[in-house]
């Protein structure tokens, strides 16, 4: 059994400035994690981990996240062939948040679009109203992978 | 009285694809915002805004958020200068997570501890063990900027 991490501390600064990894789990037993790419820091996308998911990804080197949508251990890219393959997993400050910059297999696409990032619209405004603007194209076909949905 | 957002589609299509910005505030009336620095997309913050802060970043081009802890509308940097002038907002693919580059003013620090990023810390593994590593330094002194804390 892999052991669980460390109970965060109510000293503020051993919480901030420690060497102790304490992941702050919320009520639903989830931290956020962002995703960015390893090579350029674009940011990818934007999940959650629960415990295990978080040990996976320290423990393989292969990112690791909990699904709200289907409440399940979701190892990222199963499905699609993009895997994410770990270099580096931070902490924020209060560590409740995690950073992981990766780089990602198959077709180097993140999102479930088929898109590189998730972010694939950037807001604009023109003649006093707010629209969103697509600037990248997929690079896969999702509907030839994701068969099941 | 400014006008608020539209209401997000049921039409996943729409959600996705659509050029209509309808954020999707959970029931805590909060999207997530993950903030980069425009010049190297460095991960700087994660944070959260209400329909208030982010019609407020829209409209006047420096980020605020909604501070939990302090249940109030929070412009960042208004205490320590580090405003953040917002150069593109992204949204992701469905809608409920928001991404701002952005440039830092003042000493070019985000971060409460004086640091440039919150994640200040890394992960590493040594001879079995998981701890935290430190790797950058402050860039201001907290105790002399937060004086009310």
């Amino acid at each position: 059994m892999t052991p669980s991490f460390n109970t965060p501390s109510d000293d503020k600064s051993v919480l901030e400035e420690g060497t102790e990894l304490s992941p702050r789990f919320d009520s639903n037993g989830l931290v956020t994690a962002v995703v960015a790419d390893s090579r350029d820091n674009e940011v990818l996308m934007l999940a959650f981990m629960n415990e295990e998911a978080l040990r996976l990804t320290i423990d393989t080197g292969i990112a690791h996240y909990w699904s709200r949508s289907r409440s399940a251990l979701w190892k990222k890219g199963e499905t699609s062939g993009n895997l994410q393959m770990v270099d580096e997993i931070r902490l924020d400050c209060d560590q409740d948040a995690v950073l992981l910059k990766v780089r990602v297999s198959g077709s180097d696409a993140t999102c479930h679009t088929g898109r590189r990032s998730c972010f694939y619209r950037k807001v604009v405004k023109t003649e006093g109203e707010t629209r969103l603007e697509t600037d990248s194209a997929p690079l896969f076909d999702p509907k030839s992978v994701y068969t099941d949905h």
